[in-house]
């Protein structure tokens, strides 16, 4: 039995790295950027104009001038033009290539326009204004995105503008995620009166949909030498295994023993955590790589095995709580905790860390959390109203309204 | 111009209902929840052995007894067995039935067990442990999860348990996100010295892609009757038009024209607010209910026309700030308002809503907000940087450090 700290420290230290791929970039949402992202030119581009209105030369503004003949119009996307005569003005759309010989924009509120002459009708005039200088926000070979930042809308635009139609972000690891257990039965079953539907599998696939990892799943019935024969073929074809239940102290718990005869190194067994305690976490180096080619599992790395205690809340919170950082780990992005504040007093005396379900507000800029009580790591329902859970260390027995611990986000 | 609180007011007005769908479980993740959800049977549905050991009758136990033979053995998934003799026990599994004539469970980890005979060895033993009695997390016919609520992982959970294989979810409005303005080229092209590349509509791809709204994408050429007839089209097929440019005051900006002459209410333009000023929206009732049917436009709403001004950081935080809300209210969910706390002074002397890109952090349960200075609103790459905008009233000018005020993420 291990600590939470030293669990998590085994399993950032079996972080692996997948390698890269390019994927079109509007598929790239909630992908990690594997390459630094560089201004193809300046930008802006151009001096270019940020208010309709009209364009002129500041120097005759500051000379007296007020009413400027039109000479003539700068739409957005024409090429520039230049202004022939110092004493006139040019009309200007946002977005357009400042005209030569104009520094100054006035913007249409602040001009009467008849006759062709268009009159400021404000004093406050500044040089330069409402003009977004060339190269202002960046310089051709700046770099606007640094590599190893999951990709947002924000990111998306500055894809678009520097024409990455293609962008590099790090390849997904392989996973299938098993169910074991006689109990269970297909979601579109109707159980008998000893059995209860799969659940775990697919609460895993959802928390993996959110980090944008697509999954595999399978369920196998508790017969050993069948889960063996299966889980050696999915060692050499997936990256990762993501067990749920089999791996306590029952007599059908036959995950630990195959595992060992398939060779697959026991890392740790059992973390003093509440709920969650007999997780079992190992990895495995494939043997035949001619099997690995033929079932496409791309690189050399070796293959881990997260396996989960059955309970729908122990598999639930576990996934959070180290695959997570885990997958954050692999490919290769920087995670903040976050903490939040509790609001009732918590007592829990066993000496376990404590992952209690908790339901988050804010108040003024705090984070607040409640603990919602449920009825054991059984009761998947309970998620339902809470929105994390909070991390309460195995050193402490009384958790104090006011104190700040960690806390794991799922909504 | 209208204020920002009298904008979103409007803008809530103008919800619509979309009606129902269903659709498999395993797709509903993000979607927004339209049914109760109501325990099939009790949960557990029989008094359930939670730890793997010896099911014994406490009363045996409490009359001195401390050895038991082993009788039988009740494995998960298997049906209830019969314990024939009090003075015995039975091995039990976690999820199995409870035997009949058994009440309490000893883990193994609490026993010994040689030659058949299971020997308790320690003292503190209570009456009906490690058993999570049938409905103590709920009876047949109670809501499990109440309806117009996101589906998250812990839902997806429930919804494998009750048997719901299709669930019943809000439909998603079908969108169209419109771009103009001349000097934009796509993605791939190497655009001239006058021109750029489009990017605001993959950002707003994105940002509604982050509600699980599918939308498309199309760009009009600044050409008024060419906008007229596209636009007329669009408002028959599809229940929001987002648009980007052409809002403003310019020579080019078509589109508050076009949409008077195509009937579509104008509710307000221009908010007071920065960025994001020139802001148009409106709402037209479709003339043809028969071209409609032929567009496939399903319900007998009107269509929302957002007119987002065309700069990179308008367009961006008006989504977040309208749309987002908008989209809530239409399908049903309450949404809470964040604040976070100012880590530095911030001036800012117009008579607008200022809604400023912030970097937030945590500390202490506390979520702070560090302004990130931008070279105003066509400074894309400035967002990179940042994880929210904080929300700054137009009645004040003066913003202190330690003071909290509303964000909105987009990470």
């Amino acid at each position: 039995m291990i600590s939470v700290k030293e669990a998590e420290h085994i399993i950032l230290n079996s972080s692996q790295n997948f390698g890269v791929e390019e994927v079109p970039f509007l598929k790239a949402v909630g992908r990690i950027l594997k390459e630094e992202i560089v201004a193809d030119r300046d930008f802006p581009p151009f001096n270019r104009v940020s208010m309709d209105g009209i364009a002129i030369d500041f120097t005759t503004f500051r000379n007296g001038k007020k009413s400027f003949k039109i000479e003539g119009i700068q739409p957005a996307g024409s090429e520039q033009i230049s202004m022939q005569n110092k004493e006139n003005c040019i009309e200007v759309m946002t977005g357009a290539v400042l005209p030569d010989n104009t520094n100054t924009v006035i913007r249409y509120e602040d001009v009467t326009i008849k006759n062709g002459i268009a009159t400021i009708t404000v004093d406050a005039i500044k040089k330069n204004q409402n003009v977004h200088p060339k190269g202002k926000d960046g310089k051709v070979g700046d770099v606007l995105i640094t590599a190893n930042k999951v990709i947002s809308a924000a990111e998306i635009g500055v894809l678009a503008t520097v024409g990455k139609s293609n962008v590099k972000v790090a390849k997904l690891p392989k996973v299938i995620i098993i169910s074991t257990g006689d109990e269970l039965v297909g979601v579109e079953e109707i159980p008998l009166e000893h059995q209860i539907r799969r659940s775990n599998v697919f609460t895993l696939v959802s928390l993996l949909e959110k980090l944008h990892i697509p999954s595999k799943t399978a369920h196998i019935t508790d017969n050993k030498s069948v889960l063996k024969t299966k889980i050696e073929n999915y060692l050499q074809t997936y990256d990762v295994l993501l067990f749920s239940g089999a791996v306590s102290k029952g007599k059908f718990d036959f995950l630990p023993g195959v595992f060992e005869e398939l060779g697959v190194e026991k890392l740790f067994h059992k973390v003093t955590q509440r709920p969650g305690k007999p997780f079992w976490f190992g990895s495995a180096t494939s043997l035949n790589t001619d099997e690995k080619e033929e079932h496409q599992k791309e690189n050399s790395n070796k293959t881990i095995v997260f396996g989960f205690p059955g309970n729908p809340i122990s598999t639930f919170v576990n996934c959070l709580a180290y695959f997570y950082p885990w997958y954050s780990k692999s490919v290769g992005i920087e995670t903040k905790e976050e903490t939040a504040i509790l609001t009732e007093n918590v007592t829990f005396k066993p000496n376990l860390t404590y992952f209690l379900q908790v339901k988050l507000s804010d108040k003024f800029g705090h984070l607040l959390a409640t603990p919602i009580t449920g009825n054991g790591s059984g009761d998947l329902a309970s998620l339902v109203h809470a929105d994390a859970f909070i991390k309460l260390p195995a050193t402490q027995t009384a958790f104090k309204k006011g104190e700040n611990y960690p806390v794991i986000r799922y909504r």
